[in-house]
């Protein structure tokens, strides 16, 4: 495998840590980097921490390649090029490749110079981790989740470091580490959601949050409300607890946008008795569209007149592509009183991580003295996060010590990682629908500003059938009855950007030609789906 | 903090791996060493891995103060001392010493020499991680868990060197690492079950594999057969996945030894029609009792006949402390077909790793083409795994792949993590029985020949009162109550020996003191119980 050669200046731009105009894996520009040489103090030549720059080079180009920013592979700027452009002396250079070749991340190759590459090899980029039948170039668009954020080896590093610490003590936590439930609060806060860290409860992840949060709340045979398409998880998640997923329809479409019907979801919360409503009002999978401060207000008014607890998932809220932080509209949770919120690092940092969140209300609305789901006292938030812990602690009994460190790291990181990742993210959007406008003109389209999603409308019912002609051509598809409450949406597909624009590229390729095979043929009876994320 | 001195002999033996008569936190023996000085070559003065001999001598002795064989505040050898100990020259020691500094393991006093510590400061160790009134001089036997074992933090650092292998991908792993099963299959392979990585699921604990197991194989409102007293989670997992626990008494006592009574069990399976049963047969929590291999056979033909699956819980197999691991009579799924067994890392390596796994049977009875639990098809165990798998997925999206990796690194050092473990858990043990014995002469406790807990017959039934008296005493307890299917045992109690040995001479005596007040005294109601693991 060769990515390529990686220019001198490009390579000073990245270990100095400026954006090089390239967060994306495998499309490290060619030639010279932005500007032609660095302007900031390049850090090999100023050391910080008292180590020798050497050391601090080697650090940093081990993250690099670690994390991905310089592809496995790819063949770095000789020992004479390089010290010119960083503007130290030759031999550091020298003694931070030996470094790194100890280390398993160069390979020297007479007549190759020195080659990126991992201690124990790369696996496949963007293909699926769990079993499928599958190769290197089969391209999984079944899970809108990216590869790990640039920074995350740092984390894990970081919170190595202070992981003896907490040795001498049994490691079972199912409330969530002081520092980590301060950091997740932290966080609220400065969304404009005064949270404190008892608020807090950290889980496996967010689906593991939704599980706890359900099992905790209804009661088997219950109604819960939901949007239809919705989070494929979540149905299941919900089903499993025993509650049975009401669907209320998003409304709007590809070219107006998609929204939600507020006076429907009231109406849908009345007559179903329902105890708890499921929302994502934060990009929303898998249309990506974004609730409006009016109607966060409407919901969370509604909910708390007929005593249901709505349950906001904030899984893609740390994706906005065409809007600021400071432009995002108030939490679902700050609106009102009584909104239990779920979210994790999966979707903003890394899958691996499987860290999440419940964040608790502070208050409780007036009106629910006696939770309608199971008649025990929810009067109290205290009451309200014993139910949810004790749920928490059937299901496991704690989340790892050492990933809650690393999500305190990443939270602390959190700006300067998620610069890089919606630039990412921004590009991977535009190429997939300017891809989509020009080889599936037939299709609508949905233009998400936030999230990794863009819902397509068909012209023909035969999204099933969609998938199985993809599946050959080395595509793997999500049809749209996958996001479904109750089945239907033949008509509709989900669309993650979350590979590299080469592959989003292939991927329309392959689109286009399953699509002739798919809109010709009836489909068939639909199997047993396998997962999704 | 001053945990006081170690000499340059048992430093050296240490580095050496050698083992040290001593594994127990904060009971490193002072003045000379096993034998006086160390036999074995002394790594710091052969260097491996081309590492220089100051460099490996400081990751040695890092490893030694950051799992706690060197406790924090430990008064290390002099520079002068060490060096002829190790048989290295005084700079190899001076360098070492300097590498430890700046890493914050090591802190040189004016006066006192060079004290042991950790970056960013130790936890109270022994106390309790999870919120509860409680200071440093607490002693918590609520929790049959213990300290991170040596090696552990090896272990993360070994994992965390091939983690940018898997940066690459999305990270969301509901089967588990091809490596990780593999690792675990490869365990029951050498515990004579011929097992196949496909046959696991790795999952967030042992608690998480039976939420998952529980779910995909019992429907609401069915029975669950298991032992009582049983392990307090088991109840209230199983019964948050809708089921209704049905309690087998064990049978015998502290005196003779308790143990099984096949026949109820047989007769419950038959009577209740439960789709379930759950079985500790290895070192049973709480009483210790190891299941014989006749018992075995027995009930694996019986579950078979009736058509209910056996759940075998083997989360403390790793740790029988009067028997060798070939002495240990073979795992319950070696006994016959359709055995699902689960277990985990947490109390054998660590809890704060949280990874546990479902080992699927390779065959299912013959008897059972249709499952009595949910009607769907049972005859294939690629069906059964379909159905694990599914309910796994909708508790929790997958298992971290850090922590995966640390589980291989665990899994691959527990023949020498395990002498290290059982020695202590030995001496613990012992002394905590012979405390018991002169400390409370009137009560009856079960001498386990593994496993972590002592089971006390007390004689009155005040056990929730003895809890509530030994808590102004700073000894949190669980009283034999949370280990009983449908309540009572209240003249039961369960004592893990899972804290150091001065810990637990102190315990007695605190307990002695309970005592004294609670036999005194008739118990109110009991509130509802806080959580254990």
């Amino acid at each position: 495998m060769n990515a390529g050669s990686i220019s001198a200046a490009t390579v000073a731009a990245l270990v100095a840590g400026v954006p090089s105009g390239s967060g994306a894996r495998g499309s490290v520009p060619r030639g010279s980097g932005p500007g032609g040489t660095p302007q900031p103090p390049v850090p090999g030549a100023t050391p910080r921490s008292g180590q020798p720059a050497y050391r601090e080079l080697a650090i940093r180009l081990r993250h690099l390649i670690g994390d991905g920013r310089i592809p496995v592979g790819t063949r770095l700027p000789s020992e004479r090029d390089l010290p010119v452009a960083l503007g130290v002396s030759r031999t550091t250079v020298t003694r931070a490749y030996a470094v790194l070749r100890d280390g398993g991340y160069l390979a020297s190759r007479r007549g190759s110079g020195s080659v990126a590459q991992l201690p124990g090899g790369a696996l496949p980029a963007h293909g699926p981790l769990i079993a499928r039948p599958s190769d290197a170039s089969t391209i999984d668009l079944t899970y809108a989740a990216l590869p790990a954020s640039a920074g995350t080896l740092q984390a894990y590093e970081r919170a190595l470091s202070v992981l003896p610490r907490y040795l001498a003590v049994p490691g079972y936590d199912p409330v969530g580490l002081p520092e980590t439930r301060a950091a997740i609060a932290g966080w609220f806060a400065g969304r404009g959601l005064a949270t404190e860290a008892d608020q807090i409860v950290v889980t496996t992840g967010a689906n593991a949050a939704l599980a706890a949060a359900a099992q905790a709340l209804g009661r088997p045979g219950q109604r819960v409300v939901m949007e239809t398409p919705t989070y494929a998880n979540a149905i299941h998640t919900l089903t499993a607890a025993r509650l049975r997923p009401t669907g209320v329809p998003m409304i709007g479409g590809a070219d107006v946008g998609y929204g939600w019907d507020v006076e429907t979801f009231a109406a849908t919360l009345r007559r179903s008795g329902a105890p708890l409503a499921y929302l994502m009002p934060d990009f929303h999978n898998p249309t990506g569209a974004l609730m409006p401060a009016g109607q966060r207000a409407e919901l969370v008014d509604v909910a708390a007149r007929v005593g249901a607890t709505l349950i906001a998932d904030e899984t893609f809220v740390d994706l906005p592509l065409d809007l600021t932080d400071a432009e995002m509209p108030a939490p679902l949770a700050a609106c009102g009183d009584g909104v239990i919120t779920i979210g994790g690092t999966s979707k903003a940092f890394w899958g691996g991580v499987r860290v999440g969140w419940i964040r608790l209300p502070s208050t409780l609305p007036t009106s629910r003295a006696k939770s309608s789901s199971t008649g025990a006292e929810l009067g109290s938030v205290r009451a309200l996060r014993d139910q949810v812990l004790y749920a928490r602690h059937c299901l496991d009994l704690g989340t790892p010590i050492l990933e809650q460190l690393v999500t305190v790291e990443l939270l602390a990181a959190r700006v300067e990682i998620m610069r890089e990742r919606r630039e990412a993210l921004r590009r991977q959007r535009d190429v997939l629908l300017s891809e989509l406008r020009v080889g599936l003109p037939e299709w609508a389209c949905s233009a998400p500003t936030g999230g990794v999603n863009v819902w397509c409308e068909l012209p023909r019912p035969v999204a099933s059938g969609l998938v199985r002609a993809a599946q050959p051509l080395g595509l793997l598809l999500a049809a749209g009855g996958r996001f479904a409450v109750g089945g239907g949406m033949e008509s509709r597909l989900r669309l993650p950007y979350t590979v590299g624009e080469d592959r989003l590229r292939e991927a329309v390729r392959r689109l286009r030609q399953a699509w002739d095979v798919a809109s010709e043929t009836t489909p068939p009876e639909t199997p047993w789906p396998p997962l999704v994320a």
